[in-house]
């Protein structure tokens, strides 16, 4: 069975909007901080892909269903698996939790590429061996 | 035909991150703008929604692909042409271009809610029926 | 002598700009989580003062400066030290730190308002003689 | 006398917070579009500094004031003047307006840096007479 990583969140005015509730883009802020977080958690560090091996993590699709709202003060958990790995990109199932409700749930497609020309490059080995082990 | 709609940015400090381009969470504000935008060349205003209707739009669900990368000084289009529209609920295609370059691609739906309950509610129909004649 | 508040941060792509530093206006967000999360630490929660005394605290001015840049990845410190207290408003010191190097440093002037009429409103009395005790 | 630019803004739900207003640091947001097309008026652009001058500009310290809140839909006016000019730094008067009544009042001194060092560079001499002369 997947591993399931686990970020705590909490809402602040600056997440929010008008409506009341947190703002439809920041919820993919919150998962790009849950991936960093989670290449923190496997021993790896984007400054150090950019540095060494002169690659970025790049997301090149996102599919997100909004179901619930996020309102000032919620304490959530974002949620990441990673269900698919290939040679140069993978894909994460990202969810946003308030306790027991989901309230959103995103399918995230991360290419890996070489810094300098934004073509795609192969995920460092270090990196690939980890994830299989994870998959 | 579908009509599309056409609304311009300029790529700022603001939209950009450490990789050098846009940040991927910024072309969802991007997308709000230009559907706020298209509302207002439709002759409707958002607050007006709000005030006399208690409804509001929420997104629900992106789809979104991202194909090429938006630098710091760009002058991009965005465009929006409606591709379902149903009693509570539309969907939009916004698209983001430089020149001839399609950078970014997404299905955006939108639910017509309640203020108060967060509930479906009916488009209002002086609305749903410009929005007919769009289709 | 006055306690300092401490809250860590770190630094994500969301945070940063193309000059590859975190973007200007990103320190009053790390400013605002700092003050929500100092508040908290004194048992005071900005829902309640909304909800129950109809109050909420809005900054009415800045003077911020920018010492040294953050970068992608850096592990920080916000601190806050109240500085000044009113009737209806206080004054915060906020810095942000990477270790012992002070990055930001900034006095952030808070006002409690009336929710309905945003017009100044005394500091709810229980926060009030907390936030005395402090300075 | 000196000249006063002026660049219209509209607000959007990206820019607004749970309190129904612009969120505080988003009208630094405001602030550095209106500098980018400030300059852009002038002849002159950001991408042009860098890759040809090795130069960038950053903000070194900001002082503002928040008069007025700004709500949804509000279409406003973004005005900037020159107040001081020095070799390698500048200072500007940023105001943001609602037709006659001014919500925001800033004093921003930007510095020109080696984009390397991040370091106090002079400001390119094209550009430095041209400010002489708005002076």
């Amino acid at each position: 069975m997947r591993e399931t990583f686990r970020f705590p969140l909490r809402v602040y005015y600056e997440d929010t909007d008008a409506a009341g509730v947190v703002y439809y883009a920041n919820y993919l802020r919150f998962m790009e901080r849950t991936r960093t977080e989670w290449l923190g958690s496997l021993g790896f560090d984007l400054a150090t892909f950019e540095g060494v091996h002169g690659v970025a993590f790049v997301v090149h699709r996102v599919e997100i269903d909004y179901r619930l709202p996020a309102r000032l003060g919620d304490r959530l958990d974002a949620t990441l698996a990673l269900i698919e790995l290939h040679r140069a990109r993978m894909v994460a199932l990202q969810q946003v939790w308030r306790g027991e409700h989901l309230l959103t749930d995103a399918r995230v497609a991360v290419a890996c590429i070489n810094r300098a020309t934004f073509r795609p490059a192969r995920i460092p080995p270090a990196l690939h061996s980890r994830l299989e082990a994870l998959a």
